[in-house]
């Protein structure tokens, strides 16, 4: 077989130079490409060509086997011919166009095969793209190649953008086209016996940059765990080491917004031993130096807030504060129940703060007679409740601590006047009943966004006194 | 200028003419495509094609103008030249191969003006499609055209790979190629007159693939607002009505699992209007009915239980259930405090109604003293507390109300054995110093763990005794 082959190749050849020899005689008017050259061609060569494809097609890098194979068909069926030879599939489908339907005949001839014609516009890319669709999506679990040699620019155009999206979806799919090492000009032809068949890499793969495209997708929906993937998965992929950074600055977020704060933490560390690298000084991220620094720190903070179990320190209480109202913001739209826990959360968390920084706290509050009076005063106040009816304060609830605030004189709660309270009450009291606490209730925008306001302020105050930047936002890819 | 320019062409037509003309007369041994009728195509024809597209260049559909152009160059220059005067840009960089570098000099010389150069690799789409990449990039701001005329089909497969890929960043892009309404093969040219520059639309545009690959993706992801967006986004772009029908179906989950039943509810009717239209019939969706349908009703239970505010009704309660402990599923890996919150609910939720079938309420126990006394022991027992220091119980808390269940004789409880209640009585005490209700912990994954399958053993049971077939799953896209 091998002998064969080789001997083949030797025929090729020399056929080949009888036909450049003969050419050289021809007198100079006699140009290339006649018709006699063109004769010589199909009878000596074309044959030789054909039985040389049918033995050991030449294929580049590897030979694979087909079930399925696409071809484009235009007005050089002899490409089509050795490219399906390569690719040795059972079912053939031939998009050509009118005038290239005449080919047709021999290219079954040639291939010794019938093959399933589909008669496309040569100028249409978008109807070759949808055929190409349609014949792939009908053999979901054969191996498909498409093969864009012959046709017009906007038939290959066309072939190329559907395998290689298709690619994603089937990915045994591959994408051919032959190739010649050398092209004789004079007789427009490929030097007989360079043709190759080349087996086209997915350039989106090689790059991956559609699923760079899909990563930033998820990151700005703010599905960092799938963003983070994602960039793992290019880590792989393509082996550029600035897809790992993408995936510490995702998984620190992910982590973040989950309320895992030292896996975040832990992540905003290696995060920042791959930006002062020296590869990495011009990685995009780069740029984000400082404000990734700052939630660092930030990170850092509410790790140690949580470990002392105490809600007096400002800057933990600060950014824990943030992430939660950040939480709630991200919600508030399409789950509102969900973003009113994270609201109700932060506001209590900025009244605890307060309560323990004046040496308080909401679970004990050691009240004299004389705060216990005001507290059930003001409570009366704001529900519209006859005194007798609120009994004495044993814990506090969010009201209670705001009234007892109010009496020790924080400014924070201050700031609010008497008839704001009594418009906040029901919505500071139904906490409880929400369907995620101990009720039936889903919370109503309208009582979201008042919780919002009201939480925001408080928090407002409180970063306002600390002199604090704090900015949770996530950081620009780019 | 419109007369000057039907004069030229009508001079290009008389020239061509006059061209075949003369093959006719030429011995038939004189083959076309010879150097004569290459001459006379360069000198007569040539450079009244050059001055037609100077002056009014043919561009289908309409003229558009760019600021960058980047073309392949091939072995037909001429091709090129048109599609550059016809983009008519400022800023040229043309991709060439070491055997089209010589055509590089004719091409400005065509063109008037300097172009920039970049070498590839004939059959490298890869290094092609990164080339055009950086220099797309390169210029944001600007609007770009790539023209794959000229040069090898894998070539023109990676401009059109990158073209088409880039647009989703760059939608002002275009991708562009000359054509001919006809081809003359014994000449090789395209007929004089007959070419025009071809602004391609982009078949993933046209078809929504991409998008609907992305819906698909956010879908997969459990973004179920994002995929509908994206459903609505396809459904306005290309027509097509089943995208619409999609969207009715993200946007149902997206509501259930943002526990806004009353919307998911009425997103489900109108699904099912859809799925019950002839025109839908056939519609992927529609395969999923049945599931479909039970899920609507399962919806339309949750929403009356909501409405009644009260916890005896088993259908509501094991939907909302089982709707609570898939949000835990989901968050159990990544967001384990979330996690935790949906359990507890899940589990106080199948307590509740468990209470409220047997005539009591956590909120209000109304104990006889026997209970009284029963619970008293059976917390000392689980918390290894001495009795004195056991408060007499108000409220039920999570503890309290398995401990009344066991004593009513609740075969869902009486399931579990003491020492089991023992090593849970932790997990269930800690509800409240989570993070996310007044605590600052962080739910651990082992507590998570333990709690799920408390959570979801009570809630298989309650499933069994009602002999319900409850599936939360969202259903197969295809």
């Amino acid at each position: 077989m091998k002998n064969e082959t080789e001997a083949l190749k030797d025929q090729i050849k020399q056929a080949w130079d009888e036909l450049k020899a003969q050419q050289q005689k021809v007198s100079k008017t006699q140009e290339p490409g006649s018709a006699e050259a063109q004769q010589f061609y199909a009878e000596r060569i074309w044959p030789l060509l054909l039985e040389l494809w049918r033995q050991e097609p030449q294929i580049y890098p590897l030979r694979e086997t087909f079930d399925v194979s696409i071809h484009t068909l235009g007005t050089s069926p002899e490409a089509t011919t050795l490219a399906a030879l390569g690719l040795g599939a059972s079912e053939l489908y031939v998009l050509h166009t009118p005038e290239s339907k005449s080919y047709l005949a021999q290219l079954q001839q040639d291939l010794g095969r019938s093959i399933y014609p589909i008669e496309i516009d040569k100028s249409d890319v978008t109807q070759l793209y949808q055929a190409v669709g349609e014949q792939v999506r009908k053999h979901p679990d054969k191996k498909i190649a498409l093969d864009l040699t012959s046709g017009t620019k906007a038939m290959s155009a066309g072939m190329a953008a559907a395998g290689y999206f298709l690619q994603r979806v089937y990915p045994s799919l591959r994408v051919a086209y032959v190739d010649s090492d050398k092209y004789d000009a004079t007789l427009r032809k490929p030097v007989a016996g360079t043709e190759k068949l080349i087996l086209l890499p997915n350039p989106h793969e090689v790059l991956g940059d559609l699923d760079e495209h899909l990563a930033q997708e998820f990151y700005r929906a703010r599905e960092f765990g799938k963003a983070a993937d994602r960039y793992q998965a290019l880590r792989r992929k393509t082996g550029q080491g600035k897809f790992e950074v993408y995936a510490a600055l995702c998984e620190m977020y992910q982590r973040w917004y989950a309320l895992d704060f030292e896996g975040a933490s832990s992540n905003a560390q290696r995060l920042f031993n791959f930006l002062t690298q020296d590869a990495y000084r011009n990685h995009p991220l780069a740029r984000h130096a400082q404000r990734l620094k700052e939630q660092k720190e930030g990170l850092e903070a509410i790790v140690a807030l949580l470990k002392s179990q105490g809600f007096a320190e400002p800057k933990g209480v600060l950014w824990l504060t943030t992430t939660l109202l950040q939480l709630g913001e991200e919600r508030r739209e399409r789950q509102p129940v969900s973003a009113a826990l994270y609201y109700y959360r932060s506001l209590e968390l900025v009244l605890q703060h307060r309560l323990a920084v004046r040496g308080r706290s909401d679970d004990d509050p050691n009240l004299s007679p004389e705060e216990q009076a005001y507290l059930r005063q003001a409570l009366s106040d704001w529900l519209g409740k006859p005194l007798e009816q609120i009994r004495p304060v044993q814990k506090l609830g969010l009201l209670e601590s705001i009234a007892l605030l109010r009496h020790l004189g924080d400014p924070a709660l201050g700031q609010f006047a008497e008839a704001d309270l009594r418009g906040y009450q029901g919505m500071l009291q139904s906490r409880n009943k929400s369907l995620l606490i101990h009720g039936l209730e889903v919370s109503k925008k309208g009582d979201v966004e008042k919780l919002q306001q009201f939480a925001r302020k408080l928090y407002q105050t409180m970063r306002e006194e600390a002199k604090l930047a704090l900015s949770v936002e996530p950081v620009e890819l780019m």
